[in-house]
């Protein structure tokens, strides 16, 4: 399995290069920004905020999975044009959802990563088409997969020649109610064994809640996760989904600063001024 | 919700009539035949055998979603003429899976069910597509996704205006190791109280191997079931996917008359002379 | 192991004799009653009901075990003379749980089976202190356990010397949430391939509902169960615990019936001269 | 609930002081030693290990509870003894699991903290029994069992008056198996917003494999938790049972220190003077 094989000498570990900002081996790097692109000042003043407080790279949602059809679906085409306008005005790299692989072309003139959400990790064609494209992609693991699938689902992208790939744990689903995934923790080091890909950790769909983000983006980055992608919004309370999960963009600095703490223990530092000095 | 509306009136079950084969209400459908379509000899041998025996439509695939892109995926556009050809020798309506939005239209011309697998439940932009052909649909629950979310699933193509939408339990993931998934019976009368959609069960997948597949099958007619889909091949042994679970296509017969005698418990038939006579 | 031993040559499975009533074998039996002795004219009415439709053992709980230790925990030793009491006038014989190694010796004074609970499958030293009594054991699959630690379990009680032990499939724990439990009718045949012991299945915990019990027990008749241990009340309505998913005792002669029927495709019949005719 | 009362005033958190040795608050402690207590030379040499290295507590099983009848039992009543003379050396209080109501009273001539492991957690005659002693408890989640089970498994013994119950994430079930048991971490903040006890992690079952373990330390102090309950041996290779697992003796102190430094950033400290200076 090509995900399997060290990219040269032994016990070498990926790091990405994106727009400059890395990800992989000593670099930790915070993905942050909304579930969804909602308006042009809502992306705005949250790509303001996290890029202000350490984050490497901006997320935010222009297609939407959604369970139901009768559920918001993403502002589309045009949610891809805001997150161009945030790139250029807060020079971050953008990470977003492509959901058809028909759309791919599209997503491609304004992301930097391309996101294949959990509900895709099993669509195979979405998998070749993006990897394709030979931009990174950031690979969520399946509700109910196994690591070994998904590294099976990475190897759909690594075949068509593209080695860029971040996997993403985010919680498998079991019997236990309390909270909407469990975060599966173990996988960092277990994917850490066996590839030399990096891994990162969402923290945010697992939760369900504010108040459980931070515990586990901690736990997250002192296991030794490569970085975290969170959710992030000006104001949660009127977020069109994912609110009662997002952090306050105006709490995003500390919350990086704590992270940036706990990455040290595991020998990771995020690739910012402020926070190294922090650190 | 859509799929949670009575078609007309109340209690009044939707029965679908694909190709003459009636499925729903009084009349249980055995759908059968290979995982995949192989060889021309294969797929012939196998459908005389299942039409024989008294199976209202024949399955095999032509794309294949395969957990390692290092495994077989199907014979693709060749395995469609073949089926159009079994088609055309035993009069068996075709039921084949549909991976990729992109492909819909030639699988259109073969099939007359397009079966949406458990690993695309979840691919919105598939249900869509598949849905506003106006073609039947059968669409297997996911891993582990719950019922009600199979019902949202199902929701995606009948806001398409396509109501022939086939609900399909093929197992969830648990911790079990004894077979490959559970199969959750009591999934048929819980979606029978919530849709007016015909629901089948697919019994080989969650077995993993032929010698519960007739137990299982059983067990969904007795408890009230409108079909099942089943794997059959000629030689299981040389099978190149699936061939442990499959049933021979020389026992098929006596298999369904076996099934008939379980679905008069709950009050269907076959639809076929033979097995009402047995019954 | 001993539990996957055959009693006596190849293919012999163990046919238990309780009381007069046969279960193993091509007997199948109904033990019906209610989850919680409450009174003496709950626990008479119900008796005589289920031994007129053609229940082989009459169930009932004198010791509750609960989640919260604020709940009814049952009548304990009246709950006993109760069931002594019924036995006599029905002439069923009684099965009962027992929660304490310290209990068994009560307990036997009137259970002509000690029921040992899924929340004490693995309760070891209850398990060699029923076992050792050598009183028939019904030992219920625990809520996430495996088939094969549930022969495990079993095999604490055989090497008592005791091999009169009745598994039990009750519902294992999963993510789905339209029913308490779900039913694993798959580990019938598994574990009638593994041992020569009995295995009934207990449809009621699993339903959560009355609705679906009667789909559940034809499915598990139909699958090849021994057996069926199945909650009854005169007045679900009025139960103290369980009553949402008790069949109501006036039903229950019709609901034999029909699992008459569905046994008898599984080679199977309820020794009962209504029932035998009916079928 | 008494559980999920405060003990006096609002936000006021349970400290123990077992033999001196703080849990709880700001106190963290790390409970270490053999899964099973086999001679007195592991043990001695165990114990003196984890003493120097700033363990507060020792644990080791002296009645062993196996899945399988034909595995090694543990040394019971000897195994106590060992127990006691190496508290007796290194003056660390012990921790050691008990079975059966019946052996509580030997268990207790030694036993600073009962155990109840994840198998007897619905064993409520065992709970009420163990509870009623007075002594603390240290309580471990079920394999499949919520949250909110686990307090009400607490609430048994704190109803007997005795609020001194630690709780113990250790793993629960699931459909992965690149590990044992999933670790969910996201235990240790929910359970400390519902009640004032504290919460400890146990590592080792649930990493199945000595690697896993320090990263899961690192992650459960970060979080939050009060403290871990893991095994260590000083020839894992030799041990009867888990050694696959344990960490060896003469790794602990370094071991200890990495989750001091993880320990601090949730603003706890192990109380030992070395480890203090670490910090």
């Amino acid at each position: 399995m090509i995900a399997t094989r060290p990219t040269a000498g032994q016990d070498v570990r990926t790091v990405l290069d994106i727009g400059g900002r890395k990800i992989g081996g000593e670099h930790f790097a915070i993905i942050a920004g909304p579930c969804a692109v909602e308006s042009r000042e809502q992306l705005l003043e949250t790509a303001r905020s996290v890029g202000r407080g350490g984050a490497a790279l901006l997320r935010g949602g222009a297609f939407k999975p959604r369970t139901s059809p009768h559920a918001f679906q993403g502002l589309g085409r045009e949610g891809l044009e805001l997150l161009g306008e945030a790139k250029a005005q807060t020079g971050l790299p953008v990470v977003t959802e492509v959901l058809d692989a028909r759309d791919v072309g599209h997503v491609l003139e304004v992301a930097d990563v391309l996101q294949i959400g959990a509900r895709n990790m099993h669509n195979t064609s979405l998998l070749s088409e993006a990897g394709a494209s030979g931009r990174p992609i950031l690979l969520k693991r399946g509700l109910s997969s196994t690591l070994d699938e998904l590294l099976l689902a990475a190897e759909y992208v690594l075949r068509e020649g593209n080695e860029a790939v971040i996997l993403c744990e985010r919680g498998i689903r079991t019997f236990e109610t309390a909270y909407r995934f469990t975060l599966d923790l173990a996988a960092v080091p277990i994917l850490k064994e066996r590839t030399h890909l990096p891994v990162i950790v969402d923290p945010s769909h697992a939760a369900g809640r504010r108040e459980l983000v931070e515990p586990l983006s901690l736990a997250a980055a002192a296991i030794g996760a490569d970085g975290l992608l969170v959710e992030v919004h000006p104001e949660p309370d009127q977020a069109v989904c994912d609110g009662r999960q997002s952090l306050r963009a105006a709490d995003f600095a500390a919350y990086a600063e704590r992270v940036q703490a706990a990455a040290a223990l595991a020998g990771k530092t995020i690739d910012d001024d402020r926070l190294r000095a922090a650190a």
